[in-house]
């Protein structure tokens, strides 16, 4: 598997004239966030938060430091040279590279780069830096069977942990407190909450990014609920919004014209289709719906490794869809002071449109 | 408070010949992850992710997004200027920006510099960008009375998670029970992990950085159990080794040598001491013991709205320890195939040496 998408990169770097490319995080490398691991665990099957790799032509290199030495030779896939520096991972890096070698300038800090060339040029070694971003992740975009059985999974996970509060009831209980129990549940499951549940309830819906208060859910409340999960590094996301008790004419018919414009937009989803396109198929809905100013956000965005990768669905997409593709869809309508509703399915792009991984029903469900 | 935080950075930029100084994370502003808001939450009060600030003269501007503008108006001090960018956040924060500007270099991608530099010099502005990184990271090292306290918080919840699950026993359960068990308690009592627990057991006590196993626990195992809690941003870190049932001699004889080495350090931590000087005492205490090859990192670092931040105390460490600095003392011995043992205390230099915030007995505990 890995040697295979290193060999795929491998024609993808010659095809922008480079000889090699640096994948990895130089920025804080040797000490990377989970987010900025995701190139180097795709390409070589290591989980650790210390790896920068070479690939181009025969050159296959990875590099860890000591602290991983072990669950690298575990992790890292044979096709790989796999190093341990001696001290710093720079020095090590900068005595593998020859030629014109690419580098992500999006996860290189200015510092880093400096360093970089400072031990190529004492080394005197014939290097040229090139800035080339985006690679491993365009490769990232389709997702193989066992890709897909992850994400698979942690949608499944996810789905259970919805059921699973709501039939506990959430009238009467905070919204921290069902943000609590859902992430325990996932947990409970063998998961982990893929980033901090959203459950935000009356006005609270309508505000971007609300992190979940101690405001009670009472009868009235639309709730927008967004989480997901993540298992064996992928990642799941889904969003339901539900009725505590019967919502007024307003939020039900801006439930509705959000729930028409999601099964528009999932409609529309299919290899070939634009980013740009199927977002506009919900956008279009939605303002003749006359809540053309109250959808501030993109209609979906890629999910796998990272919680957001490519491609993007959203106005100023330049992505056109791809099967293996999985992506979010996810409308919503924002009435400030008043309410918010969202709906989000993750799908994965195939021969035949697409799959939904999201299994949970999505007419109005008036709970208590 | 974060008026005068401003006022002391701004003398601190004044120093360095800089007009104004650009604080936050320049590698994915607007996205930024939890370790990369350290300074901006120091500096302005602000939790989200999703901000940039320029502190100069007069100058004290905050930059966020529309997602966050309603919590910046909670949480940023008042003695800032608080804007909401129209779209992204570097043209905003490049319209603000004159004269001799400092930016971290270490924090700031690339990809990010060029197109700032492009932005001002389309605009037309006498802006010179010079690389500046640690201004706010030295001016975070003198904990105020309220951030001692929220750290000795943590410090007291992460004690207590010990002694719940200590209560509940460790023979015949696996390392990853004990650690999800300790994690969960620490969530019980209102805060997070600062970071995955460690319990390493047995010869996985020597490896560094074990991720929790299936192993379990059984008579005669050294159990390393490294963990910490996040309270209202401020973390905490704390290490003991425990023994299941007696250990044998070998393992007895390091863990004494150990803790010998940890409260010679102690003694040795107070202002005006040298990092390099109180790594020294413990490490030379360790090699007289026959370990000198197994203590193979440093003695310490510092803690507060990162786990890990300024001072540094080891080997090659040119920090001079100041009242007000928290740090960890936790020498260690791994024998490979065999044992590993670290002890650790969190403390917090003040006028008569330090004051320890880890309040867990440290002679050799023997547990079932």
């Amino acid at each position: 598997m890995s040697a295979d998408r290193a060999a795929r990169l491998a024609v993808a770097l010659a095809e922008r004239g480079l000889d090699q490319l640096i994948v990895g995080d130089l920025v804080r490398p040797g000490d990377s966030g989970p987010d900025a691991i995701a190139n180097t665990r795709w390409l070589t099957g290591f989980t650790g938060t210390s790896a920068l790799v070479v690939v181009g032509g025969e050159a296959r290199v990875f590099i860890t430091d000591f602290r991983y030495t072990e669950r690298a030779e575990h992790e890292v896939d044979a096709v790989f040279e796999r190093v341990t520096a001696a001290s710093r991972l720079l020095p090590e890096l900068a005595s593998r590279l020859a030629g014109r070698v690419g580098y992500d300038d999006t996860a290189t800090s200015v510092a880093n780069l400096a360093k970089l060339q400072q031990t190529i040029e004492e080394a005197g070694s014939q290097v040229e830096l090139v800035a080339a971003s985006g690679l491993v992740e365009t490769l990232r975009r389709a997702k193989d069977a066992e890709e897909q059985a992850k994400i698979a999974e942690a949608a499944r996970i996810t789905d259970d942990a919805y059921e699973t509060v709501l039939a506990e009831g959430l009238a009467g209980r905070s919204e921290r407190e069902v943000a609590d129990r859902a992430e325990a549940r996932i947990r409970e499951l063998g998961a982990a909450p893929a980033f901090p549940a959203i459950v935000a309830s009356g006005a609270n819906g309508a505000l971007p990014h609300a992190e979940p208060s101690a405001r009670e859910l009472r009868a009235g409340d639309l709730v927008v609920w967004d989480m997901g999960a993540i298992l064996d590094g992928y990642c799941s996301d889904c969003t339901r919004t539900f009725a505590v008790g019967e919502p007024d004419a307003e939020a039900r018919q801006a439930y509705e014209l959000v729930l028409a414009a999601q099964l528009a937009a999932l409609e529309a989803i299919g290899a070939g289709v634009g980013g740009q396109r199927a977002d506009e198929v919900a956008r279009a809905m939605i303002a003749e719906g006359g809540h053309g100013d109250d959808f501030g956000h993109g209609l979906g965005h890629g999910v796998g490794l990272e919680v957001h990768e490519a491609p993007r669905l959203g106005p100023r997409s330049e992505d056109v869809l791809a099967e293996g593709d999985a992506v979010t869809v996810e409308p919503g309508v924002y009435v400030a002071g008043r309410f918010g509703v969202r709906i989000e399915d993750l799908v994965i792009v195939d021969e035949n449109g697409y799959r939904n991984l999201s299994s949970l029903p999505k007419d109005l469900r008036i709970v208590e």
